[in-house]
């Protein structure tokens, strides 16, 4: 019976920054170890990488698609993929590795059409491999919170929404021509890497997914106003949305909103309560039920729902950031892969992280807010 | 040469709320005394307050058209009117008080309909007549202060505006028939005597004129969705706004958001810094530089602008509230009474209290509002 | 009948600070009016303070003790004397009017010494006469609120508790000498008139009966550390503390603590619960129940005991001030002297003001302290 | 010339609290493995962990002192040992590793007595060998950041401290006898096992270690009142304590305060400044100049100091918690231990982590805190 995993990594050379986090993540639980990767298209940074690890140099490849026909078809193969790329090689990475039989746990975007993303989910189903993408807010143990609380009905049906992620960092870029975008990574700034839009793309698609994930409401129409300021992609946007139930919401991104470093909020307002998640802050959540004091949740607490606390490591007032909400996206993740391949049943806590499901729901979010801007805000369908 | 001023009152008989908060408001600077009034339809809840107040029977009228002429044509009548009935008599009242001669402060929203607010703007200036327009948030040292740093370019040219108004107390009306609307007074659910809106009419209003006045910024046109959950009027609305300047931002309002008590909240961003005022805890203003740490300041410190500074009265960390900020607004109108009873010149700090032009923006935002949400939340110029 | 009232002042000539937020927060109900003074030791100020007030100038006073005599003697004296002088007159005009009959309210500290306190005390009692002390925060509602939560045993039996009172505007006197203590009225630094303490005098004092209010807790003896810092009174002071049922606590006041304008914090620990209260944000009230999410307690709220809630004056979310604290102690000292006036029994609501005995009390806790900070923070009982 | 190293644990069987942040911390930087452990008395515990990861069955030992006797006299033997038993091995197993040669990383509190403690610092200091002690706090970038701002004199001569560590997690023990202290670690109720201290000794530590390392200045004396409750250890505790600068302050900790979770907060105010920093919230800091607005810090950011940002993981925004203060601790550890391994300079950001030294002054201030406890709080130098 298997205890531990083997994984492989596409991107995520020594300098990178994502990357890194995912190895850091996955290495909370101890239960799975870097064994083979294809971290840069420069050869060097790929070797190094490598090498710094102490992978087999066989193991180290030249391109994704070498790596999951090599990997699947050894006796030893990885057991699942981990893609970190520039958002233009998830698609295809993740098809190659699933095609090869590999479970694989992608970054987010999932990849850049509602087409392409249909037919990774179609794959990932047909093969019963298992898909994960990383929308990391949700590995945070008080959102998986905010989700019991509002599943067990505590705030009683929802009836507005207001969300928000708000970053300074590339206020400079407003209106500059020439050698603009300086801040953001070079990739991020062409449409042929990034996809077709930036901010929405990049932190809108956390809202449309935290959001999801807290409510389980399904998006119907969104009308956005995205302005560029002069640059050839997106840096700020202001949704109305609409979901199927027929309550409505705002979703606000932005990377020029100075003041606000990394600013996702998320606030659910129902018939009986209400609930506010801010990321910055993340072991708290604010609970009011209506007529009620607003109540201040401490991850660690007794109060604090199983499922929920199955994922917190530290005692209360103890805080776990960023790095914990990615090993508890990969604690889920690894269970699921683990069982599966001791032909073990799952349970909702071993699937309890973001899949290719949600991937296509953020791509169809992202192009549906891109198409309204487009409209001068029209209502687009989801 | 006159140093305290007479002044009547339209609504506000003892039991009314908003009525005797303008009476202390007016009593902090001890420079006018109430005079006259009709306090109120019920002749004896008319009578026993001016009783209560020692005013000359003669003074308390059954009418407030009788009231204008009266004291009108008395030597000794009467320097300015205070409206603070219902919404409905606001602009009858306020003609009337005109029509005689005699200087104007309202209530918001000034009146229901363009045509009205532009008539009344237009026999104020014609007569020569002050007319302030309670907008009362604008009257709080901070807000001053706010667009003082504005004004003087802190933080740049504004590309993106992001405000709230939320309340939770109409929560129970959600969907609920019959005895709806029972926590709201029985005038505002009523169409004929609230007018077109009751959300936005309210508090909308008040986001509207507060980002104005710190901003100077004029509203070009609105897509609001407005959410009535099955009552008359309005209890929730998300709305999209552009500006003159080509900037976008979004308005929250809501009666039914659980965990707000009267959450008004502007945060305005700039390309060099931004600004957040939060209502609820309004003696201080969080500023940012870009690049910078957020700056929480103080009313009553040494960095606070002269022309906020002005209207500070207590040292800082003792907190003024919601009285406070109606004596402001009556500090500058009294000021600008007593000066142009005198023939004295007026300065900026005079005329810092918000006017019928400000009503009228108001009324023009709020007809938008109601008509985009009428055509699913179409763009309507303001 | 009587519903109205006449008082007199002592000290608060126009341009003082503390005497003319005693006139706004009588003025809030209406029910009291300024009819004798003896405003200031400058003839002109005392003159003109009267005529802006339109007082008869026959009842403005060149002394006190002339004013106490004259107004005890007609029969439309005033009905309470409000004394707002520096610090070392308040025992010779609060004697003076209790001996010509006349309900006094006093600025803290009552006096300089324990036996002047207890005299006033006997005084008042022998006479029958109302003599409250203004500790104006005890007149916040929440205040109120933590006082009725404890009484009603929500958090259980006290066992520690931690105050402060930090401000920082006198920093630039540390160290200093020549003009030192420039920030501070010049009557603060002289012990002849502030008296033996500044920093525990001035606002120790209030963290004392803010927690004596709150709590129902007699100190027993303090062990205190009084910095000086080179001035002729302390400014800065860290205070443990033990009551009589056993439980300690610390209190720190300063007038040099950067960063801090006006900080006065109130945390009381019991077994079954805490409450936390912060004078900057008065409308609001922390409390946690052991093992439960801390509540947010809003001030206008169903929730509220009646006994705080008698005191609101706006709905919630709508801030009250230091002016409606003043206002509400005198809500509750007007209604004393008017029931006592007409004979009617008197309500705990009616005597929920402080009193002499607590002003008595602030005197031992300041001399306690200073004795301990000469002896090298030995214990010292109160 | 080495790259990574090899190190032991003592302590930390799989169930164990501690003994895992450590394991993970070390992950963070993929520098040293885990090689050899003694982590239960337990036989079962023991082999289980030197199973799960992977361990030689013949490096897996049944006593410390046999470990260090082996690993000291192996080639490949393992370069630090990471101590994490209950208090009262700590002493005894360091000696052992010190006296075979082997670097330390201990949990605080380094040992019992101030002899002990001495001893521990000669002894490494003799061998040459590094001796870490894990005050995980100061591993906090903005802990780091605070001490640099002092540092460069931003906040002038610190004339105040106040400190708190407070939590609620001990409050049912409270006046109970029989099963008390339910919720301790049984050996930390056991003055045997945990020593002279639980309050003080646990998180009272952590406040002197943090300002310590944040102010730089010296502890002269202390004066406390420590509260047992009943217990046979203290629960709550407050203290006044002098500098050897002259500067007084307080520090209070308590397992009894209701409300608050791991509520480490430090407030060092200066001549020219202050600082404030929040456990539970570690990536900001908020520093105020005298006269200017209170300013947010947030990790990440460009005006952080060089020698902080060095510790920085995450963008500004991205929470960063105790894992990764631990993970920083052992940064530097780490760092000094390859570089003395590989014969290199030690530089200061080596060498940023407490020390044995500092373990020393940790047991000083709990003893002299006990000593003044049982003699009323009668000061006693430290």
């Amino acid at each position: 019976m298997k205890k531990t995993l083997r994984y492989g990594q596409v991107g995520g050379s020594l300098g990178a920054f994502i990357g890194g986090v995912h190895r850091i993540g996955i290495a909370f639980d101890g239960r799975a170890a870097l064994t083979a990767g294809c971290f840069s298209r420069k050869e060097e940074a790929n070797r190094e990488t490598g090498e710094f690890y102490g992978l087999d140099p066989a193991r180290v490849y030249g391109d994704f698609e070498t790596m999951a026909k090599a990997e699947g078809a050894r006796e030893d193969g990885i057991d699942f993929a981990v893609i970190t790329t520039p958002n233009n090689a998830h698609y295809a990475a993740a098809k190659a590795f699933l095609e090869n039989g590999i479970h694989v746990l992608c970054e987010k975007p999932l990849c850049f059409t509602v087409g392409e993303a249909e037919e990774l989910c179609r794959l990932a189903e047909e093969k019963g491999l298992l898909f994960g993408v990383n929308y990391s807010y949700s590995g945070n143990v008080m959102v998986k919170e905010a989700r019991a609380i509002i599943r067990r009905g505590d705030i009683g049906e929802i009836i507005n929404v207001n969300a928000e992620y708000l970053q300074e960092y590339l206020v400079d870029d407003v209106g500059k021509s020439g050698d603009a975008m300086l801040k953001l990574s070079s990739w991020r700034k062409d449409p042929e890497v990034a996809g077709i839009s930036n901010c929405v793309g990049d932190i809108g698609s956390h809202i449309e997914h935290t959001v999801a994930y807290m409510t389980g409401l399904k998006l119907k129409r969104v009308a956005a106003m995205l302005d560029r300021f002069g640059q050839p992609l997106d840096l700020n946007a202001n949704i109305l949305v609409e979901y199927e139930n027929g309550a409505h919401g705002v979703y606000s991104c932005s990377q020029v909103c100075v003041g606000h470093m990394n600013g996702l909020v998320t606030r659910i307002y129902g018939t009986e309560g209400a609930i506010e998640w801010v990321q910055e802050n993340p072991n708290i959540l604010y609970v009011t039920k209506k007529g009620q004091p607003t109540e201040i949740h401490h991850r660690g607490m007794g109060y604090v729902s199983g499922e929920a606390a199955a994922f917190s490591r530290l005692p209360s007032g103890h805080p776990e950031g960023l790095f914990v909400a990615f090993a508890n996206i990969y604690k889920a993740f690894l269970s699921a892969v683990l069982k599966k391949a001791n032909g073990e049943p799952l349970t909702a806590a071993d699937l309890d992280f973001p899949t290719a499901r949600d991937g296509l729901d953020g791509v169809r979010f992202v192009r549906a807010c891109v198409e309204s801007g487009a409209r001068d805000a029209a209502w687009v369908e989801v």
